[in-house]
């Protein structure tokens, strides 16, 4: 199918946003009526920009309240109709949306509404335009999408059809299935947009809240796959109006916004692009830093022995049964500071995961970082995070351990970390809706219910994706609004144990910093759990967390912070399926306060 | 009365929420949970901090979902229960607040939540401590105050009241009329909040979008009216969720809370602070410049003639019509470049002006910035302007005009500006709310609709605060969310002409620049309206922009801008009650440009 996309989506002066669609890969474009009035371009050089960037103008919407008016309304309709079709003509645009009125003018009289319309269709017509008639939501009298489609096949005028938009369809929560008796010839426009399940007033919902499909809670694919078996061979146009979007640059914006039409033509079975590759586990965590002695601190304390070091480069491998960490002191390095830089996803086919990435828009990296080494197959997080997708030591296929040597090093610990339980990423405040996307159309996960955190300082949310056996977890965070510190805000790894106390005591006997929790938590916990002997003492000594739900525990504490980096250390029940979120704004207190337990 | 603030309405951690509460002059506290289990200080610390500050500790939190439940779980929740009146008892606090239950387990039983309130009760006197139960607007089985004062009649122990929240009620649309019906000596707590109105689930409305009474628009004094004339004696206290206020300084936000109380006391009938004294013009604007040639050639282009020097400091009056501008190139100018510092304010009574901004806790400026100028009432807004009260040559009266010499100047041309039409005024992003209240509550200025506008790189609003003839009109705007150059967005000041396209002409011609508008717009207009002939040839030339409403038209066009500065010319029909709002997207859009016309 064409793609299109209305610039109200993107931010940015006109010629921005056509440029950011056209990098992208859209075939064309809305053009959103503001747009055009405040570009400096005539439509002339609006239409040459556009072919010179491959995109066709695909609908203009400049009329409101048009039919179902007394006629001198309407006369005067028609003739600010004139002026907007010659306008078309010069901007090469050939079709027209007419969204259904919300005049106190108009009247609940279909015929009428019928009658005013086929008279704009026949002056249309003679301009070679065509008009699509649409239901808004929250039209005076005409607000559903079978009310416009019985006053357009009233009309019965070839240069009338109508206009589908899912959000104006489903926000009020119409049967999408009706759409399959309207000719597929008569639908001349899709609009797609997805939403957030929200209880609100439909107007500001759709003004405000609107976001691309498969980021919302509607069945964007369902209410196509019955648009498609209606006949519609027109563009997936995508119309979304947005506050986060208008301030967020329109490169990256537009190309999440074509990623989500991609997907979305996979789940309807229009295209078939690479299947994903749901990866297995964590190969490693890759960090940098430019000052290698916290950080070694830190891992020898938590039980983790250098076992490798790369063959050409100032990269060490630390590890610790299943968990395995990069210590990179590169050059990159020591630019940005400590921080987690990769992370290396073990997948059971790292060519096939990196083709539907690819597929999917995702920023590809170079396969090798130096000639001699193992080829690796990565992509860029919309956050700026480095995925690999990995085999790990398995036959037949390259291993990234190859390029690196062992060292001589002393066995790990008994009963220390086994495995990373989860990554903590934080994600710049434009992307988090890109970011869930990303990950679950891209790398195939699954993602959970966004849940709300108090920081002291501004609301925090925090969304988990993950694969079904939980063997991959990734927690993406972001602040409610961008604050001064939001590049500073740190992310970390959570490595799992089995024994958390004894864990936490070695780590803290050896020199470690646990993160410091209030006596008054501890009280809490008292009042609201039975805990056994001793149990609640050891957690207060350690600053040990704790949260339970139906099927199971979490235990947790934290380390101090380096750069924008710290561990945690977890003990889950194998039922428990959370991350600990009610004990979050304990956490986040005390990391401001910042007192470390020696 | 006493007033009172719970900690969730103010950010940071426990102390700075106290310390901040303190200072702006509050009698206590309402201690939420969460911040007292993060805070690193004992209940008997946190207990002698408030004592220290001169904060009582009025309510405090700690339980949910306690009644009506099955008896095996309401013995658990007695035996929490305990936990936390022994901890209350270590805090100081002596009333505990319990919220109707929202918990799957609870029953339709009205009874069985009397009798096991009850219970409680006798718990909690042996501690000294009053339980005040509180219909949650979300409650299970009990929404609505009525409802939950039934039950604690019922129940019927001295130590059981209810609690009111004005957002509960309000919320749910209840006649808070029937609180007149509840003896006051059994409300034993009011919680006090405003919200916008909007229609979305109530408890994401009350999580989020709380604000503070005369901020939003429920009749909160309406209901204290009725609160007072039950006989209720305890403190007004505010509980606002707000994801704004959370990122917001707790220092200003605590000041902002305070009046916000004050103003209800004196709307209620309770105090009577000095009454408003409404200006009754703009006698100046001060702008300070730390370069004067750009400045004066936009003033003389504009048709405005340097009349006079301040005696003693760096300060030229700027003079046309009843348009004044001061110019101040003294040593603050040099540190911020050119922006709107000051305003003056025509005053029927300058010092009852000041005393009540003073009596509003609105910061007091010296009256005498150098020993021999006039002394002059002034205070700062929220967003640091500062505003003068003024007489300007009125009898009896010390005139700020004595500060000024006059200097030879030629006479202001014929036909040209005669008066400020209004103020913009570009406010922080977290101050909005704020900013409104106190130009309503300080200035007794009428605050109109808040209008959202589109710029290309994100949404603005703008809310216009006027005095009732209009001579007096201030437009605050703001981000729909910080952005990264908030502190660069600009101000600026329309001037009245009454013929716009003489003033734009002689403007242009005497070499000043006007703001280029597309001719785009100008084929919008001509299809919206039907204008005289010449009149669109005329605007398009000049880059004047145009609307229209029931009563009257609106023409308007803008200056290049300088510093953060720029000016409007505008010529407004008698009728017109506007700003442009419709032609802002296109100004904001044609300022990102910068394209002056010569």
């Amino acid at each position: 199918m064409r793609t299109s996309i209305a610039t109200v989506s993107l931010s940015g002066a006109l010629t921005e946003k056509l440029t950011a669609a056209a990098r992208a890969g859209f075939d064309g474009v809305e053009i959103f009526e503001n747009d055009l009035l405040a570009s400096p371009l005539t439509p002339e050089e609006v239409r040459a920009r556009c072919a010179d960037l491959g995109l066709s103008i695909d609908l203009y919407q400049p009329m409101r309240d048009i039919e179902a008016v007394p006629s001198e309304e309407f006369a005067r309709n028609l003739r600010r109709a004139e002026h907007k079709l010659r306008l078309m003509e010069r901007l090469g645009a050939d079709t027209v949306l007419v969204c259904s009125s919300v005049s106190p003018l108009a009247e609940d009289d279909d015929a009428l509404a019928a009658f005013q319309l086929r008279r704009l269709a026949e002056l249309a017509e003679g301009f070679g335009i065509r008009v699509a008639y649409e239901a808004l939501a929250w039209g005076r009298h005409v607000s559903t999408y079978d009310h416009a489609w019985r006053i357009v096949e009233a009309a019965d005028h070839p240069a009338l059809g109508t206009c589908l938009d899912s959000f104006h369809i489903l926000a009020r929560g119409s049967d999408p299935k009706g759409i399959e008796d309207i000719p597929g010839e008569k639908i001349f426009f899709l609009q797609l947009a997805d939403a957030p399940l929200m209880a609100m007033d439909v107007l500001q919902w759709s003004r405000h809240y609107r976001c691309f499909p498969g980021q919302g809670g509607f069945d964007v694919a369902g209410l196509v796959g019955h648009v498609m078996r209606a006949g519609y061979e027109g563009p997936l146009s995508l119309e979304v109006f947005n506050d986060v979007f208008r301030q967020a640059e329109a490169g990256p914006t537009a190309v999440d916004a074509l990623r989500s039409l991609l997907v979305l033509q996979e789940s309807v079975g229009l295209t078939e692009p690479p299947a994903p590759v749901v990866p297995t586990g964590v190969a490693f965590a890759e960090l940098v830093t430019p000052d290698v002695e916290p950080l070694s601190e830190i891992l020898e304390a938590l039980g983790f022995a250098r076992t490798a070091r790369h063959r050409s480069k100032p990269v060490d491998l630390w590890q610790q049964g299943e968990a395995r960490l990069l210590l990179n002191t590169g050059p990159a390095a020591r630019r940005d500071g400590t921080q987690l830089a990769a992370v290396g996803l073990e997948s059971p086919d790292p060519a096939g995961a990196a083709r539907r990435a690819e597929a999917l828009l995702a920023p590809v990296l170079p396969r090798r970082r130096a000639p001699e080494d193992a080829p690796l197959d990565a992509v860029a997080a919309p956050d700026g995070t480095e995925l690999f997708f990995c085999a790990t030591d398995r036959p037949g296929l390259p291993s990234w351990t190859g390029d690196f040597e062992p060292v001589a090093h002393r066995s790990p610990v008994a009963g220390g970390v086994h495995r990373i339980d989860h990554l903590a990423l934080t994600q710049p405040w434009h992307q988090f809706d890109e970011a869930t996307l990303f990950h679950h159309s891209v790398l195939g996960l699954g993602a959970h219910e966004s849940v709300d955190v108090a920081d002291p300082y501004g609301l925090l949310r925090s969304r988990a994706v993950t694969n079904t056996d939980g063997s991959v977890r990734i927690a993406l965070g972001v602040g409610a609004a961008p604050s001064a510190d939001e590049g500073g805000r740190a992310q970390h790894i959570a490595l799992a144990t089995d024994d958390i106390v004894t864990a936490a005591r070695r780590f803290r006997d050896a020199g470690g910093c646990l993160l410091s929790i209030p006596a008054n938590y501890y009280d809490d916990l008292a009042a609201r759990y039975e805990p056994a002997d001793g149990e609640l003492e050891a957690y207060r000594e350690l600053g040990i967390l704790y949260d339970r739900d139906a099927d199971g525990a979490f235990r947790h504490c934290y380390t101090e912070t380096i750069g924008r980096l710290f561990f945690e250390l977890v003990q889950r029940d194998a039922g428990y399926r959370g991350y600990g979120a009610q004990n979050a704004p304990v956490r986040l207190a005390a990391q401001h306060v910042r007192r470390p337990v020696r």
